[in-house]
């Protein structure tokens, strides 16, 4: 709080010569009347709220002034990026689009099949979802640095939410059925949030929400992992932590295979090794990229040669030769499970959604270009749906994968095109060499990319800035991780909401104070050197007044007041005679704010206490007006700034 | 806009003098630092939070440093506040409440028959209902204003959530044991909200919901009337308005009975007419409350000696003489009907809630005194838990019996007693009168009661003030008259929590430029003669900066941002060089808008621009400390006002 000389004197001149002007000088101050916007009529209401809520972007504005062939070309760019961007591809740009694709390929590939086994699929879909997807991603979608294919959580949802209604041991055909009919409802979720702008719901699933559902869901997968690590036979199907546990403990004695162990173990720890170099040594990040491959193969070769198939280390087996099959005809389109169908659709498509506009913000932002989120959930959407007629699970952007992406210096989404190939290739030639793959090794590779989705710096940020974000965060993961990921997800939406609720039913008040040698009136909290102004009651109120508050806020006025009053007859000090209320943060009022406030003067007109409104904003004034309550209190006790208020009535200054 | 001459040279006088020490003659003029509150420690965060929420009204103050007996004696009182007030007590107060307690009697007896119809409860229940509950309201309510009995929305919401489960006709003893269970829970439901001091949940349910739900009430009780009116004997069990209608129809050509309709339509017009008298003369106010008990008298008179039951008139037949007695036994405790008379309960217990609390406060604000919302919810409660025990279904706070309460010159809750003795002395003495009392006059009676609860008035000052509270009534409105009473209610809720969600989803944004002759800064839509300082934008949000509403929030900035660059290009004129954030209405941000601004400042810093924020409040100031934004941009980046920052950088005021 120490100042130069100089400047402490320049300020005090200041202070000298406003005091002087406004009290002495001139009788008459200049006070600036407080304005009241132009009234809008109710078209253009909703018109203005229509297009901030669902044309946040301003969508039309390219198309304005255009001839109708060049709407037509822009319209059809909008969709289809790749037109746009496509004109200027070079050579230059492959050649990073080329090794970034290729190395994702490496890692998508090993993925794709251990996250198949999340969602209790056969290993061939988690590669048939790593080839469709991507390529149609390519020409719509408008992140360049996305990698697409099955991710970890979205599959463990899948799983647990199609496992409720189909055994996937008994009904294998079912199962699968159910999963291309949610993944085709998903992938019209999508689609239809995208073309109704309504991509601002995915906001609701907050950034806590999302990093506590992941972490959970990523302990989930871990502890579901030791089936295969263990080499367990008979396992749970449930998901909390309670049953897996139980399921490991039962079997501790027999069912434990120690060649699976040592498999597991030994490529598990080359794993995490691979992602510690990566970590340390930032130009290394193709080790942990290409180490599951290396895993696969070396896995693979180890068991091929022992034939530890023969000891019960449990193999992948037969892997379905070629590329995707058409799986239309296997899509619920009527029946009881369409509507099951639809119901986990819709929330696996949300939860993909939410992941994939995460990750798409997150790298344009580094990249420093714009992300169209209603135009990425079209692509993502269009990728589903085709997704589902080509035997494909759930996909979205997988965060790992777009790391690596983007490191191995990826141009365009032409390294989602390249990716594509490599894996329909892999398809064509290679999958039958998987049959000797350990299924150890899937559990290591998953466990290994899982651990990274539990982010522990963002919890602690949460925990440091935010406690409600840190419970939204570990009422999520808790509730992945004991009770299901259904529950998880309720808790974490519901704590968010509860946060917004709670804002606006029990908003902060405070007592303002003048800051010393300033014309401004701060939180007396905040700037414990403001000074009360005697005879007055400066009161703030930190948040728009509705139904929810509007009596709560009353009655803490009436409450501040009474202690106020109480404070100064104790000290023999003059009473209160203007109350003047600082709306600057009350950014709108309802009919129930108003009678509030209508009832608040009335008290205080009965205790001969003026009531003084400063800075209602254009909403709030205009509303004020509609319903007479200036003429009620009078225009002349609404100003601008309290500090007009306080020159106008001559009072505390002396 | 127009000031006076004087006012305008002093103005311009104090402009002057401002300009000349802030831009020549200091060179460093005083900026106030920005407070930053002292941390609290998470105990007393939460402290403050859970006492601000459940305490808002301070309620441990008065026990405070008292002696324990004495602590004893206050806590006694404020759960029966006749032993305060009743100290007191005197005869002139005696004999307000003894008027306006046999004035509410003679209102009440014909109400309480006639509204145990609207719930399909026999009518001596409606007189029980008017008799324990009162007494036990007397001791314990907190609102010397409210007549407690049975009221037409809740007996229309229970006879309709009960309809569901038991039809009347065939399982009456079921039907009203259920009603007794609902009665239990819902006064349970009331003592457990006043007790865990979650009185605030009521300020959920809107003055707008309540305001059309009331409104869709009143037509649909008033739609069920034709069944009196018209003597059909064939009425359909449901509430909405196309069944009601079809059933009044489809009985045209037989089964209306003209001898009904006449008497009818005769008192309906009489009690009409004797509304208006006491509308147009205050003075009057008692030809409105005793009519009705006038109409019952006659009518039932003019029946017995025509015999008009002899030719179909539907009388109510025989009413069980005696007061209440015992319904323990009949409360489900056990069984299936346990979970629904409590989900019942619940639901119109929080009605009857909503309706009391709203009665409370407008009689209290009226007549200059504090009414506490959680005791009164335990009154409220009690007398419901008590009133199931003694036959009573669900009672609350009638509005136009508490009007004539007030009017006739009630002083304390004695009139409810006054009130409750005459109606146990007539179930005592002269319930076997009421045997030929018509059906039709107290489908007329009901009638002239209801159509006071649409409330014209306020409905108009909705869509004058706010089109969302507009919304909430009419859809509150329309739902139950279309379609159920629960569907009503739940539109209400739901278009209530969207207006809140909406507003943090997407907040007003606004530019704002200085208003001249002063160092203020506005809103340049609301004043339009604010200009804008050159090379500087100076945006405002009107919301806390949330998950919800982040990302919204960083595009909206970006786009003014392109907006204004490009209009400076097109008019060549100086570019951007600071983005100044006016955060005054910003009251809370949580990490997702951290994370937003954090990004806003990295695209900033590409484009070359300095990001600069204003007024943060205290949470918010806090926060960004803590996750070293502040850092980030640097701490002299941070100013208490616009004006401070304007000043600092010496921009725009040449």
């Amino acid at each position: 709080m120490s100042l130069p000389i100089s400047g402490d004197v320049g300020a005090q001149e200041i202070d000298i010569t406003n005091e002087t002007s406004s009290q002495h000088h001139s009788e008459a101050p200049y006070i600036h009347k407080v304005g009241i916007p132009p009234k809008q009529n109710l078209l253009q209401e909703i018109t203005a709220t229509v297009k901030e809520t669902l044309f946040a972007d301003d969508l039309f504005r390219q198309f304005k002034d255009q001839p109708r062939s060049r709407k037509f070309i822009i319209g059809i760019q909008s969709v289809f990026p790749i037109l746009e961007w496509g004109r200027h591809y070079n050579l230059t740009k492959f050649r990073g689009d080329l090794i970034a694709g290729l190395t994702v390929a490496s890692l998508c590939i090993p993925q794709g099949i251990a996250y198949a086994k999340v969602a209790n699929l056969d290993p061939q879909y988690g590669l048939y979802s790593s080839s469709v997807p991507p390529l149609i991603y390519a020409f719509m979608g408008s992140s360049r640095d996305m990698a697409i294919g099955p991710v970890a959580v979205v599959s463990l949802l899948l799983g647990a939410l199609l496992g409720e209604e189909i055994d996937p041991d008994i009904h294998p055909l079912d199962y699968r059925r159910l999963a291309f009919t949610a993944t085709f409802f998903a992938g019209i979720t999508e689609v239809v949030l995208g073309f109704f702008r309504l991509g601002f719901l995915i906001d609701f699933l907050s950034h806590a929400a999302v990093v506590g559902f992941m972490a959970g869901a990523a302990i989930t997968i871990s502890l579901q992992q030791f089936k295969g690590l263990l080499g367990i036979t008979k396992f749970t199907k449930k998901t909390d932590i309670v049953s897996v546990m139980r399921s490991v403990w039962s079997t501790v004695n027999h069912g434990w295979n120690w060649q699976t162990i040592v498999i597991a173990v030994t490529f598990l720890a080359f794993l995490l090794l691979a992602k510690y170099i990566g970590k340390k040594n930032r130009k290394l990040f193709w080790v942990p990229a290409i180490a599951p491959l290396i895993s696969i193969i070396l896995s693979t070769f180890l068991v091929y040669i022992t034939r530890a198939d023969k000891h019960d280390v449990a193999i992948v087996g037969k892997v379905k030769k070629g590329v995707n099959p058409s799986s239309v005809n296997e899509i619920f389109f009527t029946g009881t499970y369409l509507a099951k169908g639809f119901e986990i659709g819709v929330v696996a498509g949300l939860v993909a959604l939410a992941e994939a506009i995460a990750i798409g913000r997150t790298f344009a932002t580094k990249n420093n270009y714009q992300l169209d989120g209603n135009k990425e959930m079209i692509a993502q959407g269009t990728m589903n749906v085709v997704g589902s007629m080509t035997s494909c699970f759930i996909t979205t952007g997988s965060f790992s994968r777009s790391a690596v992406n983007c490191m191995t210096g990826c141009q365009t989404t032409v390294s989602n095109m390249v990716m594509s190939c490599v894996v329909l290739l892999t398809l064509e030639l290679i999958t039958p060499l998987f049959k000797y793959t350990p299924n150890a090794i899937l559990a290591s590779i998953v466990i290994s990319a899982t651990v990274g989705l539990i982010d522990i710096e963002a919890i602690l940020l949460f925990w440091k800035i935010d406690k409600f974000d840190f419970a939204t965060c570990t009422g999520a993961c808790l509730g992945v991780v004991f009770v299901s990921v259904e529950i998880g997800l309720l808790i974490a939406v519901s704590i968010s909401f509860a946060k917004i609720l709670l804002q606006v039913t029990r908003p902060r008040t405070s007592i303002l104070g003048k800051l010393p040698r300033t014309t401004n009136y701060g939180d007396i909290l905040q700037y414990p050197e403001a000074k009360k102004v005697p005879g007055v009651l400066i009161v703030r109120v930190d948040s728009a007044i509705y139904f929810s508050n509007s009596n709560y806020i009353r009655e803490r006025i009436w409450r501040w007041l009474g202690d106020e009053e109480e404070y100064l007859k104790e000290n023999h000090q003059p009473r209160i005679q203007y109350l003047i209320l600082e709306m600057s943060p009350v950014t709108n009022i309802d009919t129930s704010g108003i009678q509030a406030l209508e009832e608040l003067h009335k008290s205080l007109q009965k205790g001969n206490i003026q009531l003084v409104l400063a800075n209602p904003g254009p909403v709030v004034i205009h509303k004020l007006h509609a319903s007479k309550f200036t003429d009620l209190i009078g225009e002349d006790k609404i100003f601008v700034t309290v500090s007009d208020a306080i020159v106008t009535y001559k009072i505390g200054e002396a």
